[in-house]
C-alpha cells in the first residue's frame, strides 16, 4: 500500500484513489492543506478558558449532541405500557450507554430504595431465603457482556415497515452487566428435585412475572445488579433485575423482587395472553425464548444520508446471536445478488453484540445494502421472504429478517421495504 | 457442593457455613424467609404505577445513587487545570460510564462545534491533508477497549497517602473508544521516510501539546471520536480526540486539531517543565510514556466500610498494564505474609482493565488485605517500598506500587500508609 514512501503530490493522490478501491482509506472528500493556505484557522476555543472540571459532576453528552437521544413508539396509547428505541444509527461500537438503554415498561418505572429491597426465593427448595442487596453484595459475582432485545423488537417490520433504523431496530442494547449467577443462589435454597421452573416477579405495578426453565437458571442467569460498572439505571430495573442472556427481553424481569421454585410453568399473563407467537393456523407458539441471530447496517441506515456525496464509505453494523457467538457477517452492495465477508472488530463474545465493517466506494448510483448473520450453530439470518412464508404476518415477535437499506441517488437512506406498507 | 438436594434446613445452613468457607456463596447475612412469615410485604411500588418512558429521553441514574460521581482534588487552585477522580469503589465491572470519566484539563474544557471543527496533518508529509468530522466518520474505523491513567495516578501515595480508593486511583478509566488507526491518515499523506516524531496538538486554551513516536503512531494509536458507543464527551476531547493506548493519559491529547510530522521530539512544555520524572539524584526521566502493570483492591476498599459485619465478602478489584494483557493477580488477607491467586472475569484484553474476584470469609478480626497484578510481559507490580527505593519521593509520575487496605475491627476499611502521612 506505500506506506511512507516519498510520493509527491499527484502520485500520493493516485496511491489515495488506489488505496480508497481496495478499502484501505477513505480520504477523497478530504481537503489538501496545501490549498488552503495555513490550513485551519485558530478556533476560538483556543483563546479563551473552558469549563471548570465537575461541570458537572456526573458528566452528560455534548450540546451538539441533543438530537441522540431514545425515541418513543407511536404503537402505544399510553406512555407508562409503552417503549423507547436506542438511537443505533448513532451509535459507533458495541456497548450501549447506559443513558440510551431502550425502555419497555408495563406499568411505567418504580423508585426502588436498595435499601429496603428484598429478594426472597422461595417455593420447592430446602431453606428458602430473603436476600438484602447487601447480602447480594457479598456474594461472588461476575460481570459479562450481554446484548438484551425486545421480543418485539422490528415487529413493525411484518406489515409496516418503518422508517428508521432506530424505530425498526432499537428495542436493542448492549452493556456489560455485573450480578451473581443465579445458580449461586439456587445452591444456597436448595432446589429439591421436582424444582423444574422457576417464577420470576418483579416490584413494578404490572407485577410482570415469567416462568422460567431450571436449565438456564443453572446455565448462565444473572441476579445483575451493575450495567456498565455503575448501578442499574431505574428504567432497566434497578436496584436488581434477572438477565438471562440470549432469551427475549421481557423475560429477565426487572425490579425483581421474588423467584419462586415449581414443578410446571406458571402460565401468567405473559406467557398466554401476551408474548407468544401466532401461526397461521390460528395456533400459537408459547415459551419461545431465543432471539434468533440476526444483523443490522447502522451506517449508513434508513432514515440517514450519506453526507458529501459519491467517494469512499464505511459501511457498518451490528451482529447477534442469542444462540452464541456471530460466526460471520455478509453485506451486499447490491440488493442482495452478491455477498462480500466483512470484518469484525475483534473476536465476538456469545449473546453480545459485535461490530462489522466494510469499506465501500460509493459511485453516486441508487442501490441496496443489507447485511446477512451466521452464527456458531450454523443458523442464517433469513430473508423477509422466508420469514413471513414460514410464520405469516399474525406473529408480533422475533423477527430478525435481513434489513435492506435503500441509498438513493442525493445519498438519501430509506428502508427499502417502507414503499410496501 | 451438595446442588439441589434434599436437606433439612439446620442441614442446609450447615452446608451453607461449609460452601462460604470455600468461597462458593456469601449467604450468612441472609435472613432466613421461613423466619420471616410471609417474606417481604408487597411493597408500595407495586400499588401504583411508575415515572412513564423518556423519564427522561436521555436517561440519569437513580437518585438513590447521587454520591456516585466524580470527585475533585485538593491539590489544585483553580478547577480549570485541575482534575477529578472516577468513584472506583462504586463500579463494580471493567467499563466506566461515560459520566463518571475522570477528568484532567489545562486550561477547562472547550465547547467544540463538530461541524467547524478540522483537523490538519502536515510536516515532513508528501500531500498534507485536513480532515472534516465527517471526512473521518467516512474512513475505515474500529471499535476497541482500552483504559486511560493519568500519569499522575496515585501521585499522593508517594509522600502523602489519599484516604480512600477514588482519591488515590481514580484518575483512571476504560472505555469502548471508537475511531480511525493514526495509521490510515499517516498513510493518507504520506510520511517522509525522514519522519520520525509527531506533535499532537488540542484546541483547548492550554493548547496541550505532546511529541509521539512514529513508531506509536503506527502501531496501535487512534484517532477517537466514539466513548462506549456514543460521541466522546466534551471532558475527553470531543469531537475527536488522540487515543495512545498504555500510555500516559495527557499523551492522548484531546479536542484534537493538528498533527505535525517532524524528525525529532518538540519538546514542548508538557515533556520538559512537566511530566518528567525526577529522580534522586538530580536529574529527569524524560519521554516515559508506558503506564506499567498496577492493580487494586476497589471492594472492600479505602474509604468505605464492610457493612454487616465479619462473614463472607468479595474481595474485588481492578488490574491492568500497558504494556499489555495481565497475566495474573494475586491478592493477600493476611498483610502480605501469603498470596492467593484471584480469578479474572473472562479473559484480559490487551491494555484494558480486568477485574478480579476473590471470595473471602473474613472472621471479624483486623487484617491488611492487598492485590499484586503480573502482565504478560512477566513484569511484577512491586511494593511500596520497592519502588520508592529506586525513584525516591521527588518522583510525580508513574506511581503503580501495590495498595494495602487496613480492615479494621468496626469493618472499616483505611489506607495502610494513611497514618505515615
Amino acid at each position: 500500500m506505500g506506506r511512507y514512501t516519498g510520493d509527491r503530490v499527484d502520485n500520493g493522490r493516485r496511491r489515495l484513489l488506489a488505496t480508497a478501491a481496495i478499502g484501505g482509506a477513505g480520504l477523497l472528500t478530504a481537503r489538501d492543506a496545501l490549498a488552503q493556505a495555513a490550513g485551519p484557522l485558530v478556533p476560538q476555543t483556543m483563546l479563551e478558558q473552558g469549563q471548570p472540571i465537575l461541570s458537572p459532576p456526573y458528566g452528560v453528552p455534548s450540546k451538539f449532541e441533543d438530537d441522540v437521544v431514545r425515541r418513543p413508539t407511536d404503537l402505544t396509547s399510553t406512555d407508562l405500557s409503552s417503549w423507547s428505541f436506542t438511537p443505533l444509527q448513532d451509535l459507533h461500537g458495541t456497548i450501549t450507554p447506559n443513558g440510551l438503554f431502550y425502555e419497555r415498561h408495563h406499568a411505567g418505572v418504580p423508585a426502588i430504595d436498595p435499601d429496603t429491597h428484598k429478594l426472597m426465593v422461595h417455593g420447592l427448595v430446602d431453606n428458602p431465603l430473603v436476600f438484602t442487596m447487601n447480602d447480594l453484595m457479598r456474594m461472588p459475582a461476575l460481570s459479562v457482556v450481554h446484548f438484551l432485545e425486545c421480543s418485539g423488537n422490528s415487529l413493525t417490520e411484518f406489515t409496516k415497515p418503518a422508517s428508521t433504523v432506530q424505530t425498526s431496530h432499537g428495542l436493542l442494547s448492549c452493556v456489560e452487566w455485573t450480578g451473581v449467577r443465579l445458580s449461586t443462589l439456587l445452591d444456597a435454597v436448595g432446589v429439591k428435585p421436582e424444582g423444574k421452573w422457576i417464577l420470576a416477579e418483579g416490584a413494578d405495578g404490572a407485577a410482570m412475572t415469567r416462568s422460567l426453565p431450571i436449565e438456564k437458571a443453572l446455565d448462565d442467569a444473572l441476579i445483575a445488579f451493575g450495567q456498565n460498572g455503575e448501578a442499574l439505571r431505574p428504567e432497566q430495573g434497578y436496584p436488581v433485575r434477572l438477565m438471562l442472556p440470549g432469551y427475549e427481553g421481557n423475560m429477565s424481569i426487572k425490579w425483581l423482587r421474588r423467584l419462586k421454585v415449581a414443578d410446571a410453568p406458571f402460565m401468567t399473563r405473559e406467557e398466554t395472553s401476551k408474548y407468544t407467537d401466532l401461526m397461521p393456523d390460528g395456533r400459537s407458539r408459547q415459551f419461545t425464548y431465543l432471539m434468533q441471530a440476526k444483523s443490522v447496517i447502522t451506517s449508513p441506515a434508513a432514515g440517514g444520508m450519506i453526507e458529501g456525496g459519491p467517494g469512499p464509505v464505511q459501511i457498518s453494523g451490528i451482529a447477534w446471536s442469542g444462540a452464541g457467538r456471530i460466526r460471520k457477517v455478509d453485506v451486499s452492495v447490491d440488493g442482495g445478488r452478491s455477498w462480500m465477508n466483512a470484518p469484525l472488530d475483534g473476536e465476538p463474545l456469545p449473546k453480545a453484540l459485535v461490530r462489522f465493517r466494510l469499506p465501500w466506494q460509493w459511485d453516486g448510483a441508487p442501490t441496496i445494502i443489507a447485511s446477512r448473520a451466521t452464527d456458531e450453530t450454523g443458523y442464517v439470518q433469513p430473508t423477509r421472504e422466508d420469514l413471513i412464508s414460514e410464520r405469516g404476518t399474525n406473529y408480533v415477535y422475533h423477527y430478525n429478517a435481513i434489513a435492506p437499506w435503500k441509498i438513493g441517488e442525493n445519498g438519501e437512506v430509506t428502508n427499502a421495504y417502507a414503499s410496501e406498507a
